[in-house]
């Protein structure tokens, strides 16, 4: 990667969120790239917006469109830096009636398989 | 309306939001009546998630599906209840990325039209 | 155009329906070609499905997905075949529920406007 | 549950539909709880839309969000209603037109998973 | 099939993009009816627009609207008359930008099936 | 702006397509940086996928998402390098069949619009 400052930065709050990844294929190395230095190290690391809220309305938004594999990356990384059980659940009720029953179902689904996988893990 | 105490849980929530409400015409009375007793009555007054987290993920959720009257009506009820404008900016930076640019400039673009409201209100 | 039977038949179910539409814009030649011949003229005529169930599901589909042109459009059409101004306000309370709160209130704001076109019409 | 008299009313509508469901999780207890008093007690059991039209249009309204797992619960509540095979079918031919050809093949798809579960449960 | 002229040149632009399919089953009669006489015997063989184009806005639309089945079908096509493996992923690459991220990752994951798929048929 | 040659690049790209812009009002001045900087400067000048396709395929998905006021925009970039209106009218014919009728027919207006403003402006 070129700039190594950004991608640092991108590569910390990833992993404060998430963990650390798995290393990305060939073919998604473009992709990551833009991700690392631009979305995670830009964007996430903006001043103006606090972290907790910025995770809650990413989770909000994967909901309502639907994107569940993104979701489910994105509810770990809501529960790892401090949001509830609850209070994903809740967001679910209460996307239902924005976004449509279907997405809060898929929502929920994606939030219990996060929940036990946790459970299992200890 | 047949359930009084719901609807007025529902009336004090939206009050307490957006300000009075213009009295819905005929055709809206149906929806009116479903919105008021339940979205607001039973929905956003349930406990589990903050109000402000709830003002919050409806301005992001109807963002990223373009609904831009019903986000203008929610932005009204975020500054009401306490969020900032800076922060309502950097939502829409930030979602720029996760429901495409066009939401995120369409969601300034009303921004700006209710802080200007605002401002002419004084 | 050249099929003049599909051409024909599409012409006659699109007044059933809508009345007689403007002649389109030299812009609008290419898709209005396809849409009269094939939309209407192959599509809404086949058998297995009736007319008014037709007209019920694109109202439907037209609501949840926003597209409120093509609704103002279809909206008179149901009325024109029968479709009542209850079923149509009732399918908006239901539709809040699937498609998201915002697309029922945008529909419901589409049939004011219809029924009120009509009314002033007589 | 609370309201034993909306929830009763949910679950005659859902059985109605869909036979009896298994018990929902813990972590649906919140959501299911909405669903059943407020979704199916409240709404599917309003007067103004007959329930075979409510079916029809939920149908449509998911094969046009994409939304398959409802679609498929909803087609089964469809078949079970009276409404017919051939007009599934034809629906997703006219949906086609409407909200895209991939959501007319995805649509189709789990119309010939419901099919073959029912022909296989003889 | 009624119509064989029409349905000879949908197969035979069907078999340039995709090869040979298999049959269709007797669920999915009716919409390919249709799809092979209408989508690609009537429409992919317009004049106006260049076959490379016409696959490579299908296959950008596919992935902005999420529809992962029709995407990895197209991506062969888009692979089998010319269009670059580079160049599909950049094409995310810039989508993620009008899209959403979401689509761009999952729109790179169905790409990186199908190079496997090609790569592993030798 | 404090990335000058990334805003520089971003600034030379976008007069390419869209001529000069009007300064973004104060509102604006997050998301435009980030729009200047990064989605200009940054990936539209990419290697990997020539302009003209860049130009298509963001046509292609504002019609799909039915995102208009980028769409007129977009469409006035495309036709600056070289896109022809035929070119941009069969795209329209042709995502009416991916993304629904609705999109097609709203982008056919959006294009009209772009035509009568540029035969009128000689």
């Amino acid at each position: 990667m070129a700039d190594t400052e950004r991608a640092k930065r991108g590569d910390d709050i990833r992993k404060k969120l998430f963990g650390t990844p798995p290393a990305p294929s060939e073919t998604f190395a473009r992709l990551n790239e833009v991700t690392v230095e631009h979305l995670f190290g830009d964007i996430w690391t903006r001043p103006g917006l606090a972290l907790r809220d910025r995770s809650l309305i990413t989770c909000a938004v994967l909901t309502a469109l639907g994107k569940e594999l993104q979701l489910k990356v994105h509810l770990k990384g809501a529960l790892n830096i401090g949001i509830g059980r609850e209070e994903i659940l809740e967001m679910m009720v209460h996307l239902a009636h924005y976004s449509g029953w279907p997405t809060a179902v898929n929502g929920t689904r994606v939030a219990e398989d996060v929940f036990k996988e946790l459970d299992e893990a200890g």
